[in-house]
């Protein structure tokens, strides 16, 4: 799958990563109505304006995007109903040509942690079948139970060439607080983040592609400065970017997550996509064509981005 | 939650947890057969196993145990019939008086750190209404994005009077790759657990029940000398701690995680408790009978752990 991205970034010029983040908030009244007369003000209800409030955005951008991100919350909120809008979000996403990372978050150790591998990006043995969870094509997971909890999720990526991206520094503000620690050792004192970094680069010897690894990393566009270090530590691995733009990430800050080779980064928008409309910038579409406000908030965004390659 | 979880511990004289990670491994032949029968060897044949061994086996022990503590990732695995499995599993535990601890370790920033709150402990806004997703009684939490992904957990918990569970040193070997890292700042050098540790005591005073918080944390029974430490920096919290029979702990090692108080301390068993019919030790109740298995094995274990709070 490490393969696929590569492809449809250089295919589309455009390394970025739709969020499909939906809040009940972003979706347009008449989108939610619709939803809501056919199912009522149930987890169904809701879940069914999401599915439609996707299925609109991602008809509008998947030709000038090569990958989405669902956020998995956003629809576990609505229960049962919500997961299968996720469902039908990423087969639907599959059905476009996209890599979808579901960014799931998820760790745990041994049996536990081969089960959310399985679930988000293996096979399950029923019997004499094999079956298709999820199916994303990336999962985003958490490091702090260490190799144990990682470990299970590289031999799903072997054995399917798909991939993780570890969270290393998150874009939040709060996220110094345990990942910015000064950690002591043999080799002398150094941040959590980049200790995890190593790690990271580790676990990604053992899972390559043909240049960039199946394991790769999440850090934070609010933070270019550790971008550039963790570049260097992890050179195989392609970084997993968010905060850009709603966070605060500027374009100018996002050089230094990317290789010489232009590759080796996505970043991720969210709700400066799917809620375009919402903006002052792009209000005069109306909350009726919320899909061409994401379309040129995506044109926007890519514009944004590859000036800012090109400048460095 | 944190009162119903005292009193249940009261009234059964148990401090014990009884971890519903079902795999197909386990289930007895009997009880796939049928389900297979019914479903095919399909995800929704594997979920209705899942369901109808669990259900037996709550059957069997409820009235000995306060609390279960279903591992989303063993339903997540078998994708939204498996996750429908889940649902049914908490609701019938409440059904039986249970207190319902979701291990879902999830963990995220803003607002989708608020999703997964509102997904298992809270309800959510569709329209006018306010519905329930999962409904369970606590959750545990991950906590490598630091405050910022807690907080929208604590609303949720003085809100619903629900509370959490936060990673702090887990029970797998390489848990100290990071966790055990020695952390430098003003007050000196600790391990991250431990600076963790006091974040969490932090939180908990924040969300405080009658004598113990809505915030507890995660210690691994295989790590006690690091227990006895964090029983000391986290006053109020419960600790929910893993890794007691098939991970390694034994009974001795419990002691240092409970308080003066005879509380403050959860010990949870999975595999011990659900497969125990596996085990030589209650082989001769057979396959058929394994509920009757898993009561036995309950029996004991709170035996075992009675006896070494005694002999402190």
């Amino acid at each position: 799958m490490i393969q696929k991205l590569i492809e449809n970034i250089k295919k589309t010029n455009a390394p970025i990563v739709v969020g499909l983040d939906p809040m009940l908030a972003y979706i347009p009244e008449h989108i939610k109505k619709a939803a809501f007369a056919e199912y009522g003000e149930t987890l169904e209800g809701a879940a069914e304006a999401v599915w439609q409030y996707n299925k609109k955005i991602v008809d509008a951008v998947y030709d000038l995007i090569p990958a989405v991100k669902p956020q998995i919350a956003m629809y576990e909120q609505f229960g049962i109903p919500g997961l299968i809008a996720f469902q039908k979000t990423i087969d639907y996403c599959h059905e476009k040509g996209l890599v979808v990372i579901g960014d799931v978050k998820r760790g745990d150790i041994g049996s536990t942690s081969a089960a959310y591998a399985t679930a988000h990006l293996g096979r399950v043995q029923v019997g004499s079948q094999q079956l298709t969870p999820f199916g994303e094509d990336f999962a985003t997971v958490n490091p702090y139970l260490g190799t144990d909890g990682i470990r299970p999720f590289l031999d799903v990526c072997r054995e399917e060439k798909k991939g993780i991206f570890v969270l290393v520094k998150t874009s939040n503000p709060s996220s110094g607080e345990f990942q910015d620690r000064l950690a002591a050792d043999a080799d002398g004192t150094r941040p959590l983040y980049e200790l995890v970094g190593e790690k990271v680069a580790e676990w990604a010897d053992s899972c390559m592609g043909e240049t960039y690894s199946y394991v790769g990393a999440v850090v934070g566009a609010t933070y270019p400065e550790m971008g550039k270090t963790l570049r260097r530590v992890m050179p195989k691995c392609f970084i997993l970017v968010p905060g850009y733009g709603a966070q605060g990430g500027k374009a100018a800050d996002l050089a230094p997550f990317f290789n010489e080779d232009g590759l080796g980064a996505i970043v991720n928008s969210s709700r400066g996509i799917i809620a375009a409309y919402k903006q002052e910038k792009y209000a005069s579409f109306g909350a009726e064509h919320f899909p061409e406000a994401s379309r040129a908030a995506v044109t926007d965004m890519i514009e944004d981005i590859n000036k800012a390659l090109e400048r460095r």
